[in-house]
């Protein structure tokens, strides 16, 4: 007998590491969960901090996945018409229980047609390009539509890890994860959303990251529509 | 030239991978910060989730820190007493600019001699060996006594690394990144501590993981008064 639960995060190359390691931290907890890591290979992949993290798993060897988890970061970009990976989440995407993605992870889910009609968080900088995948974008940190689960930008996967683990296995066993966890989080400062930074806290933030900006911009604006 | 910010998180068997991979999300958007993950050799290390990361610097090749950051997790327990780790804390140690820790990797800075007589955060699970190492112990999310910095359990090394990069580069930009991440957090339980979680989920959860919890006590037990 096997009851494993099953969960996969896509690792690619420039993932926003926190986008899958917080949410794999909480998940990695819940009662016979099994963590997969998964790409093209087992080879090292680079993040976007500066260190390399390893596959557990190639696609062609991923069991039948619970859950599917798409992270995101500046990477998601170049992927967005990359068949191969686009085949996999839509073979994976078709049978999980879950199908799920933090921070601009949603437009790749988008890109394989898996978010089509459906509500999603993203991350603030990237929620208006939903609709080109034909999905619904919800400016809330976790958000649930049918068996689709989403978490906004980055942080935001912690929410969503410990609002799946309640799902997976009861709302007590989530609790005790998140006292092990010690999450009682209090941040320095309260500019965690656009609503609280202000205008010119974003328009500091999108200048800094113009360049790597516009070239995600422009892959989405050339992804095919699945 | 070099105006490199030299970031290093000691990355060991069996570390809680989110007490470093959060704080090094937050750190690696300082200007100028260059994050290093140092172990004796660079080949990949196993953490808590079941995946391995790789890292970047071996004790050796370490340049002079100006953070050198000790996480936490059960493997810490083995490291209280390895002559070749404590002696490279020691040594980086007493030239960085900051000593921090998340989470019980408090106890291991303890075990190096680099916190006798500081007031110290831990995990609420190891806060009372602190004393053992000359430490003193306080309940509070971030800790700062001098040059030495701290976080509780796990997701405090978020907000350690917010007040952090504070220190390091102003609260503007600190606040630029918080908005980047979207730290804007909203648990969906307020069980993150163990005054807020109450007696039986604390009991619980030392159930659970009774057994890791005696050998990390007996470790404890076992390591010289440096």
């Amino acid at each position: 007998m096997n009851d494993s639960v099953h969960i996969g995060f896509l690792l690619f190359p420039n993932v926003t590491q926190l986008d899958l390691t917080g949410p794999a931290q909480v998940l990695s907890r819940v009662p016979q969960a099994r963590v997969h890591l998964l790409w093209k290979t087992v080879e090292p992949v680079a993040t976007d901090v500066g260190f390399s993290i390893n596959p557990t798993t190639a696609f062609a060897d991923c069991p039948r996945l619970d859950v599917l988890c798409v992270p995101g970061g500046f990477g998601v970009g170049a992927l967005l018409d990359d068949a191969e990976v686009l085949a996999f989440l839509r073979r994976q995407g078709a049978e999980a229980r879950y199908v799920t993605s933090v921070c601009n992870g949603a437009l790749l889910l988008g890109a394989a047609g898996l978010i089509d009609g459906y509500r999603s968080a993203c991350h603030w900088m990237w929620r208006q390009y939903l609709p080109r995948f034909g999905a619904i974008p919800v400016a809330e940190r976790v958000v649930r539509d049918r068996n689709r689960l989403s978490g906004g930008g980055v942080t935001a996967g912690i929410d969503f890890g410990f609002t799946l683990a309640a799902e997976l296995a009861g709302a007590d066993k989530a609790k005790a994860i998140q006292l092990g966890l010690e999450y009682d989080p209090q941040p320095p400062f309260d500019c965690g959303s656009p609503e609280k930074a202000g205008a010119s806290l974003v328009a500091q933030l999108r200048a800094l990251q113009a360049e790597r900006i516009r070239n995600v911009e422009a892959q989405i604006d050339q992804a095919a529509l699945y």
